[in-house]
């Protein structure tokens, strides 16, 4: 049996436990809200659409005792607003720490034996906090981190060539925040290196794209919900499946010090292995600048 | 290839979008909405998630000319706010009214000969001048009406006989709004009639749930978004697959001179057949009662 | 995790297998068949479309005591050239018998705790023998049985009013093979009772195409496996969500004493409920007719 | 509305048509086969299913003149006992030549205007004389080449790295058949280059598996269905859906003069691009041997 709890029903939470129902991804999905009311109205919204799904899902709410035999934990609690008037994931943060030490504190008590997939922002410092709380091995925590990112990258990558974004690779690292970073070594247009497909100038242009496009969303709706549910649903799904699926996640990395994107394996486990990258000189100090900023922020 | 546009991008509008897009129910999707900002946060919203998902959909957003050789039309504009407000969702009229001509006119102008299945309320209302205005046949327009009431239905008396809503039939009928019945000579559960599972007091009691759980659903969140859409994704799928499903819709019914919901069979061409009832006189006179309610707030 | 077993990789077994498989409907998925060289050929014909899949399953093969964490075990195995030569399921019987008797023991030694969903045929009288040597309780032993017929029913009825097959309820009920008979009493095409639809005569004629359908194909192509796949992957959903699934499946039944078909309600235990029909006297006769039939061949 | 015919619904052809089916991938879905009495077998297998299918299909049979309006013909027509028998596919090609010609001509006469995906042995010399007779466009036929052969590498360099399929990038090359060949300089495992991560002693094993693997399944059950099929699908869906699928598949090569297996974007109007790989000078060798092996056999 496939179990999933998704705790935080803001604009992000209640679309990842959307997704996961309408495709039948799990057996059992345990949602949990501090705003009682909202929690009852999600409920009775999903459950209202039960005869109409095509998959039967047993929706479960509001107890953090649900979580003693789950597989899988989206947290995706947060303060979405203070980010997008501030352009920072950062101004989340106070409200988040807090939240992220009590939301971890409950998982431990609850004796959840599973992974943490979080997403809630500034999602590095988040996913640290919530291996701290805890106690869980760090494989079994991570973050949605940079695999939003890196989709952001795949599609403005691909409409600078006019290609699907499936039929880009590579992987933007660092921090789920500003000081992240393309790294172009590893990016790849249906078998060409992007620096034989893009000049100086074109690669300057394209490295700010990720970024830009994350709060043109942010400031045209009051959120990003759509793209960054769909990955931590894909994540969801490959530690539900074991899919050993390669992709940059927010991981913890004994170098850093510190969460931080950087692709690894995920599996039933969580963090299967890191993957290990031949960066340029430039991009290994692209990733040490992301990961100092980082980590003065905890 | 299948061709959906959704126009109105509000909580309903871009659920039922990303339904689609999620589930690569369609080739290509048309996003329409005045609120330019907001049309392009969702459009990038979706795109970026693009290379995570299972099926590839094209995006094309904000032009009515697409219409033209699209399958289905989803409309799903309107103020939600008026309605939650004062609890009856004719307090949207005034403002759906203005839309629906409008929206209708563009239709109609773009030269579109597919089906439109329109959510916005009062829906029955709305259906019926978004028809007038297209000129497409009566056939092709239809609303989600009671489908969805059908569907809480399912749920509430499902969970008063301890079963899964599936195992429910039977239909509300009526309008989508407050003068809405359950036809309890339609319901069966596992094979039996609800007269003999249910007292008359019982029946008195479940005859309340549907309409307070939609309220009980708007006023927790807001606005109700995740059953309806769900709605109206299932018809536009029995309109593309042309699967003849058998579904309480909101449709035109001569001797009522007004849409209303009832019993068709959807396909290809939208209302293939209304499905005759054979109500008791009571149902029959309820349906009478709500069809002059409908009528009287054209 | 969902873990599911098919023992049997015949045509149906393997056609099971696949639309497990290809819909990711589990993450663990064991093939089991003595054919050690047909066994091995499936393993890689699966393996080699891993890549193309829209979800990751893990592959196991040949090993019972896989069984021991499975959710479901799907029987498949049989002589369908017998079968069809003969025109009568029973001609299965001698091998199937010593069969189900060794496929029984060894899913106990294995230490299985799930639920048996068995196709071999003669279906209701192997579904005995397994429940009997694997002395799991009964409601955990089912059988496809007839909600197989019933799905063919559901098409022959639909045909004969020009209706989408979805469109029309009711049961096949008793053996699954000659004896079986439609419950006339229970079927209804779009809210209208058989009896106002149809005459005795055409009654009469529809009456024999369930049977006949079968054996048209099985003639057609030397066996049937697509329908009757269908039907164990969606009581094998039920099992693994505990959906409450209202089904005609073969079931044990105290009053006639062998496993036969009748509605059930299916979830993650098996049978959770057997669902009591009040069936015309004629009908009743028919059920005691087909029962004695089926208690004969034990 | 999306439309798919199959044509020939031996092993391979009717798993790409249940394929389909069993997921909704069309509205749509025409069977073509010469043997009646299969044919109406699979017709009835199909639709006994029906009801039980989670999407709703149009199931048509047996008639050419359905293709008028189709998007996709998918070509699964073959005599796979003589290619097994001799370990060569070229075996099949006096029977498959005159089956082709016959076919190719149905189609032209049946005015079908969209794209030909040919999975007939040998296939890249069906895919040219199905193209010759259809007089379709290049780029409209195609087949399904080494997108097969492929999988089956990325299959077993995984197996070798223990990583999911998934994982390995990179391209098998050109003929379907015994002269194919592993691209190395194109293989990527994890962001790691092949060369990096095998010896050439490896390298030298692992050139072997994917056609070893091809005929261990072929020997094992008297034909290869599941891996093939899934690739067919795939396809067929980046066709409808003008998804810019980059696959290696059968493509038509003016440097070559014939179809050959060999990367490119595959769109609504089947071929959109080659892409053009940089070759080593050995690679580029044994392109040419394999492409004179196949033109030699015209």
């Amino acid at each position: 049996m496939r179990k999933i709890a998704v705790i935080g029903l803001g604009h992000v939470g209640v679309t990842v436990a959307y997704t996961i129902y309408a495709q039948g991804l799990c057996d059992e999905l345990v949602l949990i809200d501090k705003n009682e009311k909202k929690l009852r109205a999600e409920e009775y919204d999903f459950k209202d659409a039960a005869s109409r799904m095509l998959f039967h899902t047993e929706i479960k709410t509001g107890d953090y005792n649900e979580l003693k035999d789950a597989d899988v934990v989206i947290t995706a609690f947060g303060d979405i607003e203070a980010s997008v008037k501030s352009g920072d994931r950062f101004a989340e943060l106070p409200i988040n720490r807090a939240a992220a030490k009590e939301v971890g504190q409950k998982i431990k008590a609850a004796g959840f034996k599973g992974v943490v997939i979080n997403i809630s922002n500034p999602c590095d410092v988040i996913t640290s906090i919530l291996q701290h709380e805890t106690q869980l091995p760090k494989n079994q925590v991570l973050g949605t981190g940079t695999f939003l990112d890196t989709a952001r990258m795949q599609r403005t990558v691909g409409e600078a060539m006019n290609q699907d974004p499936r039929n880009v690779a590579g992987y933007v690292l660092g921090e789920h925040g500003n000081s992240q970073f393309i790294a172009w070594s590893t990016v790849v247009v249906n078998n060409k290196a992007a620096s034989d497909l893009f000049t100086p100038e074109e690669i300057e242009k394209l490295d700010k794209l990720p970024v830009e496009g994350a709060w043109k969303v942010a400031f045209g709706k009051g959120y990003t919900s759509y793209a960054v549910a769909t990955c931590a649903v894909r994540l969801a799904e490959a530690v539900l499946s074991n899919a050993h699926l390669f992709a940059p996640v927010s991981v913890y990395l004994d170098e850093y010090e510190t969460y931080i994107g950087y692709p690894a394996i995920i599996g039933s486990k969580g963090i299967e292995a890191v993957v290990q990258l031949d960066l340029t000189e430039k991009e290994q100090e692209k990733m040490w600048q992301s990961a100092r900023y980082i980590v003065r922020k905890y």
